[in-house]
């Protein structure tokens, strides 16, 4: 108990000056530029570069197959990590090769028929919405959008009637890829949870920005990647399936890591969630997500969740401030995502100057979230996503770069 | 004319014993390790690691997605590679994130019906198989072994006489991964391109290992893994599909990159074999395989075909010799590598003694290759694969050690 009250007071601290200080002394990239990609890949800490560095001289000296059965301890501790920072058992963590696989390998393992029912939110990502309708045209599902509140957020209330016993998953976007929009990712695995249909959340934006709980998510499928808020390297992801569903899925491909041939005609599907991966990985970059995650997790989530906001909401007042700039993210409770367009300048170019000036920014194409950009109308935005080792002052001189920019 | 003389007539060499002494002072493990599990993970050129290591620096410098732009070309130019290594066009070559995974979304990718029949080989390896097992049971279609001629190679004769209307592929392992067997590869292509039947091959231990040229090959759709012969980063791989059944292949998952969203309810696939890749990919693991992939290249690659060809064949002649050993390695014409059971000391066993005097060989278990250790009765068998960068002495060390461990 007294270990309980402890962390929740340390929680509702924010991060020190000196704390940052430190934190940023562990990141290289922070000499060299304006980082503010974080929601397209973060600076990695040292640490994680470190730790990739040394695993590849092993491999290099003594063999790959031979560091990896050297490092098996290390290795395997990189699920217990991505365990205690999702809130799993470590049988329900799966390690991927990006989101997207991640993700591809929950929802292409589910089975639909004709007039089955997906619903999704406006603000889904593409790659998961292009999935939507790949399946649609295969199996005659149909793919449906929740209706959103007025401040454009999925509603929850909305969710609940359209729930019928057609309805075979839930698979929404917690952050969207083009905006500090935060989906009720809760509310909604509460209605799924109570109405027995499967949840599969997308939590890429979320994951080191912000706590997660499967528990209290409510959630039976989770997808992330290393790269972006978790500070991890490209090339990295997970997948949690909660245990109590995974005897009933069988991933969409196999091979003989996640379904060993055990008799002359039959294979059996591994026990625990890696039946969804593959035999090789890139080890190097296992070791640094596990790395990554770890090293968020030692700083304490909820407090990298409020500098986070802290430092958007900062960036928000600034950007307002300029004329002729548009600020685009939804909702009252806005993540670290800060989206925005100029009236005279067009995201691509703002972005080519902000470079010129050391400052990193990226674009959102409306390709990357169709229903929303279609609904809203939207053009490429520029997209500036700080994180807890940015500074006031970074975000300062981004908005004075855009004011420039803007004339 | 003059250029392709003079190639042949390199190619006719051998490597000299100072182009091998160069090339291993290129390989840093060579000072640690004799290295004799190629056919797992071949030791990297310093070249590989080197340039994995200095990007991931970079991306620590000025961030993942930075990093990547900068590098565009060169990231474009591992495309360019793989075609080279393999005979075709760039726009057939497909990058992945290991062998696996370049074949699921190759074989995943066909539709099977009710009694079509999907031809394999006895020595497939067990991935590929249970793959084939779950798409038989989900369609209905037959998986059939061709059969083999008196030397326990796959017959192309028999081949022949199987195919009808209901052959919808062919799939088999080049060289399997339990013994030095190569398959008949051109002579399946030939009669496949014959009979208009899809031809995937597997050529995990082949690539790097000897020339592959997918025209000569007749293959519609070949995977391959960087870490074994080709000497690059685990968790790489690629896909080659020829350019003219592409456009009938619709990859079984999908995402924003392979499929781009272009209307409401509609995503078009990209023209390219990168149709079957998903967006994020870890961009120093890329380069690794590209430079590895050039590394090879530039030595030529029929002097490191004869080379492995020398080693394997001079360490089946020392094993040969010892009383209580016997070489399981099917066929007369054989790859670099080498698989052997002492009669009394169990394969993990002589691992580990092998372990102890810092030679690192693998050890095949029943189960990587369930058709062949079936009708064999094998048991786990040691598995020793010499590369160009080994030495006749390193060859002869581990027989010595196998001989003592045999007392």
């Amino acid at each position: 108990m007294q270990d309980i009250r402890e962390q929740t007071a340390s929680s509702m601290e924010d991060l020190s000056d000196s704390e940052v200080d430190r934190l940023r002394a562990d990141t290289p990239g922070v000499a060299h530029r304006i980082h503010l990609n974080n929601a397209g890949a973060a600076l990695m800490p040292r640490h994680v570069v470190e730790g990739m560095i040394t695993y590849l001289q092993r491999e290099a000296e003594i063999g790959g197959y031979e560091a990896s059965a050297e490092n098996t301890a290390r290795l395997e501790g990189v699920y217990d990590s991505i365990a205690r920072l999702v809130g799993s058992k470590r049988e329900e963590i799966a390690l991927a090769e990006n989101a997207t696989l991640a993700w591809q390998r929950a929802f292409y393992s589910l089975r639909f028929g004709p007039g089955d029912r997906i619903l999704t939110t406006s603000a889904e990502f593409a790659a998961n919405y292009v999935a939507f309708l790949q399946v649609a045209r295969r199996t005659g599902a149909r793919v449906e959008v929740i209706p959103d509140d007025a401040n454009q957020v999925l509603d929850p209330q909305a969710l609940e009637r359209m729930i019928d016993d057609r309805v075979r998953l839930i698979a929404i976007t917690w952050i969207p890829t083009n905006g500090g929009l935060v989906n009720p990712a809760e509310a909604v695995g509460r209605i799924a949870r109570a109405r027995g249909v499967p949840y599969l959340l997308d939590a890429c934006q979320a994951a080191g920005q912000m706590p997660i709980d499967v528990g209290a998510l409510g959630c039976d499928m989770l997808t992330a990647t290393g790269r972006k808020f978790l500070r991890g390297p490209r090339g990295t992801g997970f997948l949690y399936v909660r245990d109590d569903i995974l005897k009933d899925i069988e991933p969409a491909m196999i091979d003989l890591f996640g379904a060993p041939w055990v008799g002359p005609q039959r294979y059996e599907l591994r026990s625990d969630a890696r039946r969804f991966e593959t035999w090789d990985a890139n080890y190097a970059a296992r070791l640094g997500l596990g790395i990554a995650v770890d090293y968020a997790l030692s700083i304490d989530i909820n407090k990298i969740e409020r500098r986070c906001r802290l430092l958007a909401n900062e960036l928000r007042a600034a950007l307002g401030a300029i004329p002729g700039l548009s600020i685009h993210d939804l909702g009252e409770d806005r993540a670290s995502i800060v989206s925005f367009t100029l009236h005279d300048v067009e995201a691509r170019e703002v972005m080519r100057h902000l470079e010129s000036e050391t400052i990193n920014i990226s674009v959102s194409p409306p390709t990357s979230t169709p229903l929303d950009a279609t609904r809203r109308r939207l053009p490429h935005v520029v997209r500036a996503s700080p994180h807890y080792y940015n500074t006031i002052e970074e975000v300062n001189t981004l908005a004075s770069a855009v004011r420039r920019i803007s004339r």
